[in-house]
């Protein structure tokens, strides 16, 4: 979800159409959103700025979400859509400090899609909200015309309460913080290019798509006063979500590239792509800056969690150079890591 | 909205594929509801029954609501998908007696779409806003390839608190009670029909789209211990809206069909095309079964509201005929008023 920010500098939107860069999560985007929707749409009723709206009400702090999927095809290796749906939002919350409480969801179906289709779709949400611990408390469906869309788009919403212990945001990293992953990047989107038969490669690789509350909920038991910033990095990668996270701090980054997990199948298929796996969308791993005193538990919280034995730090946090990711290397080499540019991989969410 | 019931006899979904008439609000859509979506989704989480979720939260109950937007042309007289998306949503929390506080919004863009479009929808959205007192506080955008969306579709989310003076649902409605009706019935449905030249008829007929916020608040003010339910009459139109209520009530209503107001225009062409004014699609109308002690001070404000002057008692609740929605005239004729079955008036919101 792209919230909307008063803490970038405004760029216009001047674009005479939309392209599919529009929707890709990184520089044309951000134009769209800062550019378009933010000046028209602006509020005061923003607290905090990040992947989840939160404002306070009644006494605690609330999250809200909302993200629309697309992904084609429906079904892929590890996942659909609607599981894809629930998770994404779930982790939206999450990654926001917040237990997801209730979701709603909005269907537009294309006439003629099968119903078993519907159904295993619908199946698949029920699945994943249970095992996120939410429930789908509403919705709404339309149907158009064959030919108006690929066989159905689901758009989730997700509500939920922040976590009293913790305090995210980009405005609280400090210099010294440490950079965590949960886990190999990258799965995701090229798992989504090979179920579309765009690249002639064979690979035992399925998508990661999971709920991250377990992280979450690991990770405030452990490192709570610790915990700065946290991120789901979907469209536009690792690249894009720690970007932003430079950009709303007025920090740098540096990123220790041997040290990200990447699959063998990621990496070849980026190769002969010429992509880079930071750019990479993921759907079930999260970044975390926590404190340099905090790190060290919040990486062993991630580690007993199921599924994040591969979790590692990347990277830290630094004064300069400011609003800059800098990737380096051991032998000390080191590049500039840029937000995603374009739509190399369309419709991977 | 349609949320998840739990009091209405299950269907089963059988259906092979998915028609226009799935998305039309009538029977077919309720076959999807009860019988997909709800055995998959059901959980306890539901409070009440009605356009939005309601469930309690840190002391208060708070309602979330969930709306999905293909209207067809994008913009109409009166109105346009971005301002639909925003009143559509801030009436079903108006009507389920809550304060709208937060929207989201998701946008699913074709590409080739026109940045001024886009700009246009943007800026009627933050429009609609302002006049129903509601910030939208984040969203998300996704953009599919030309051909595989009609310009946009937006889903749009809305999160508020219930007002504690009342006590809403089907199940609070009592024989006796009274039902009212703020204004003309059908504008929206028709006025979109003729948008798209589907027919070849003059008309200086206009959407009635626009926000029922000021007639809750008056409601409220004036009656609130005799409000039992309210509902806005979108698709499926009024005779859906009421079936759904006998159904869920198990009481009978019986509705003075002299008494409905319908624009010349709009019995023209119902006429002309064979359809019922009681099943065309309003978005600016709302219907409100009051105790009969309290319905003459709901009518006298909801017609000293502005808009409301042609607010009227349309009919009754009774005892039997059980589950039925009677329309009767003053020369002693009465017919049974179905709910909306096929989907006559295809992508009307």
């Amino acid at each position: 979800m792209d919230t909307l920010e008063r803490t970038v500098p405004l760029v216009r939107f001047r674009d005479e159409q939309i392209e599919m860069a529009h929707g890709a999560g990184g520089k044309v985007s951000r134009r769209l959103i800062e550019g378009l929707m933010l000046p028209l749409l602006a509020n005061p009723a923003l607290e905090t700025l990040s992947d989840a709206a939160v404002f306070p009400f009644n006494g605690s702090r609330v999250a809200t979400t909302a993200d629309a999927f697309v992904v084609k095809p429906l079904q892929f290796p590890g996942g659909s859509i609607g599981e894809l749906a629930v998770n994404g939002t779930v982790n939206d919350l999450a990654v926001s400090g917040a237990r997801p409480l209730a979701l709603m969801a909005t269907f537009i179906l294309e006439a003629g899609l099968s119903g078993n289709v519907l159904r295993g779709e619908v199946e698949a949400m029920a699945k994943a909200a249970r095992q996120a611990g939410v429930f789908v408390v509403g919705g709404d469906t339309k149907v158009v015309e064959h030919g108006c869309a690929d066989g159905m788009y689901i758009s989730t919403f997700g509500f939920g309460e922040v976590n009293a212990r913790v305090r995210l945001g980009a405005k609280e990293v400090r210099e010294g913080d440490q950079v965590l992953l949960s886990g190999p990047i990258g799965d995701h989107g090229i798992t989504i290019l090979l179920a579309r038969g765009e690249l002639d490669l064979e690979a035992s690789l399925t998508s990661d798509t999971r709920p991250l509350t377990p992280f979450v909920d690991a990770l405030i038991d452990a490192a709570a006063d610790g915990l700065r910033w946290m991120r789901d990095p979907t469209r536009g990668g690792v690249a894009t979500a720690l970007n932003e996270l430079v950009r709303e701090s007025g920090l740098g980054i540096v990123v220790f590239e041997e040290r990200i997990p990447v699959r063998n199948e990621v990496r070849g298929a980026c190769e002969i792509l010429g992509l880079d796996p930071l750019h990479i969308a993921n759907e079930g791993q999260m970044l975390v800056v926590v404190s340099p005193e905090r790190a060290e538990a919040a990486l062993t919280a991630m580690r007993r969690t199921s599924g994040g034995e591969g979790a590692c730090c990347i990277g830290e946090v630094r004064e300069k150079p400011q609003k800059t990711v800098l990737g380096v290397t051991t032998y000390g080499g080191s590049r500039v890591v840029d937000m995603l540019v374009g739509d190399p991989l369309p419709r991977i969410c």
